[in-house]
């Protein structure tokens, strides 16, 4: 096991009808910038619901950041905040507007001349930040209890992750009944989000971490059973709870403690959803069996505990329970309607030149290994058909 | 699952020779009450790494805070820390030591009349408390990432809990190689303190929280697969590692939200210290599977689930299951060690009076159903032989 540090001070509020204790969550005298996303929260609710608990509080609203949140959608915002002096920012929605609000939180008070520097710097250049809660409507990117947030730069096509504790949230709030209002889509790609996350953090070198891999094994089996219920689209409060409290505590630095971590996939799918538009939980579908592919011999140990202890395969060599944890995943994804080869999306190989390309040019050696270059990435790639 | 609100900010330092970043974490000009135990860390050379770390802050000593920490040992530490006026206590050792410095750091400044009120308010009364940081010697009791603290009054054979979030320690250093010193008993002790930590927030009513009763699941399998490598005394890191981090997570607050919780061992068992002078896990050992057998219809969702999950154990009913969990759990304890009748300490039914005398005295109806009351706890102490 490696040494390790955990600090995470997110104060989570979870459980029904928990928004209206956003008054006693932020100060009485803040002036509250409000982020959001498309306006789904004024059709499903909750913004009204969230409007009323901050009571008489100042209020400065921006809605519309997108999906993969763009750096010139948040600096819109970033400049708003400044104009208006707000001092809180409170962001309503899925993990994008959770996202593009650290961003807007880091960026109010930047100092630094080109605020895409927070990003660049990996957050290492921000100093200081506005006070950020939050209140989550989709389960998936566990950014309500994290620091990292990912942006995307349209204007390069560049897609990149920062964190800082400085972008930890005060506190989140979960309402598991503001999930009901998700489509089949978002709920599938939460699903397989989380998946993902908890796979980038357990599929890697076996470092003698039992406990940490019993938890992350806690979160597939959870997932796993919860997923029929989930998908089915009712109204059924203990799938949905379980479902947001799994994603939560997939990425907030619990299961990765002292354990070795692969972010490849992320890194290809953030590539793969800058190019050629896919969800970002799309993209993952895709080149995490791909990578594991190509891995198997590295991973073989990882995956076979994975075949065993959650997908419960105890026959055959350890390869071959590796070659089953595969499968199984694929059929999972699929069983809830996720799609796991580019063809589903009407890409051919030579569409991924330009990622490869992108690879090359950057040098890249990414993967626990070091050993995913743009010659692996090609390779694949033609394990992502 | 209920509503629960999740918020931890106890900084975790953990690893191989972590004890000196001490010196980043305490303030350079802090005055700072160095509390510990019997003395131990004096002779495995813990002492010695901890002043080393603290370079020339100003130290006020404090040691001699005994097993079962006493309110009249803690007093005094209290008053000597008010005269020197310290602003920091750094607590060195095991949960007991853990356990009183809390008491310490919020004694120094309380303003009522009697310090023992603390407890008797179960920490309500704390308005403030000096800043804390442990050096954790002995994992057992989870002190080191939550709020609370047993204390023991001596002069009325009382031994009660209390808790503030005050009391949180700012940090907590975790070096397994501390417990490289620890003798066969306190190992043990320590494993089943921890065991039954997760227990008494496990085996109980189903609240349909799959996540939590994995997560509770995979400490209990890392205990048990960890157990002979730390029983068997060599300095094997990575299962002490383990141990450890087991310790901590069973009881710092994150596989009990939203679930129903039954504390009614530990109630019995700290009785049965104060008045047998048994070791706090010595108690529990005895009388959680004696609770078991007497709750065996209210806890049989949850034993079963216990024995298919953790013990492997696929077949019979459900009954059956849950007799077979009682059973592979007192196995297991006797398997390192640990008695699991009270004949073993030469005790006899009549020496039980006491005990439920004082239960009826009190009133007692404790137990997630509060069926336990002095009747029930005669017959649940039938059990125990």
């Amino acid at each position: 096991m490696h040494n390790f540090t955990f600090h995470n001070p997110v104060k989570i509020v979870f459980g029904k009808d928990t928004i209206p204790q956003l008054n006693q969550l932020i100060d009485k005298k803040a002036k509250v910038l409000l982020t959001y996303g498309g306006g789904s929260i004024k059709k499903n609710g909750i913004y009204k619901q969230v409007k009323s608990a901050l009571k008489k509080r100042k209020i400065v609203e921006f809605g519309g950041i997108e999906p993969n949140p763009a750096y010139e959608t948040c600096i819109k915002a970033i400049e708003l905040g400044r104009k208006e002096k707000v001092d809180f920012v409170l962001a309503v929605g899925g993990g994008s507007v959770l996202d593009g609000s650290k961003f807007i939180a880091a960026g109010i008070p930047f100092r630094g001349k080109d605020t895409w520097q927070i990003v660049c710097t990996g957050g290492a250049s921000v100093k200081s930040a506005l006070p950020l809660g939050t209140v989550l409507t989709l389960p998936a990117t566990g950014s309500e209890m994290n620091t990292f947030a990912v942006i995307s730069k349209l204007s390069t096509k560049e897609k990149l992750a920062f964190g800082t504790p400085l972008c930890y949230p005060q506190f989140s709030i979960l309402d598991p009944q503001t999930t009901y209002s998700l489509d089949k889509k978002q709920l599938r790609n939460g699903i397989v989000d989380t998946f993902v996350h908890v796979s980038e953090q357990y599929a890697t070198k076996d470092l003698n971490t039992p406990l940490q891999d019993r938890f992350a094994e806690g979160i597939y089996k959870t997932l796993i059973n919860i997923a029929p219920a989930v998908m089915n689209g009712k109204k059924d409060y203990d799938s949905r709870a379980s479902f947001m409290w799994c994603a939560t505590l997939a990425l907030n630095g619990l299961i990765n403690r002292g354990v070795q971590e692969d972010w490849s996939t992320h890194c290809i799918g953030h590539e793969m959803t800058e190019f050629f538009g896919l969800a970002h939980a799309e993209t993952l579908a895709i080149v995490m069996p791909a990578v594991w592919k190509y891995e198997l011999k590295n991973k073989a140990d990882k995956l076979a505990m994975l075949a065993e202890n959650v997908w419960g395969v105890k026959k055959g060599t350890k390869q071959q329970k590796a070659v089953a944890a595969i499968d199984r995943t694929i059929k999972f994804f699929n069983s809830i309607g996720m799609p796991t080869s580019l063809k589903d999306y009407n890409l051919t190989p030579a569409d991924c030149d330009m990622v490869v390309n992108r690879a090359a040019q950057r040098g890249w050696k990414i993967g626990e290994n070091s050993d995913i270059n743009a010659k692996a990435l090609e390779k694949i790639f033609k394990l992502c058909f």
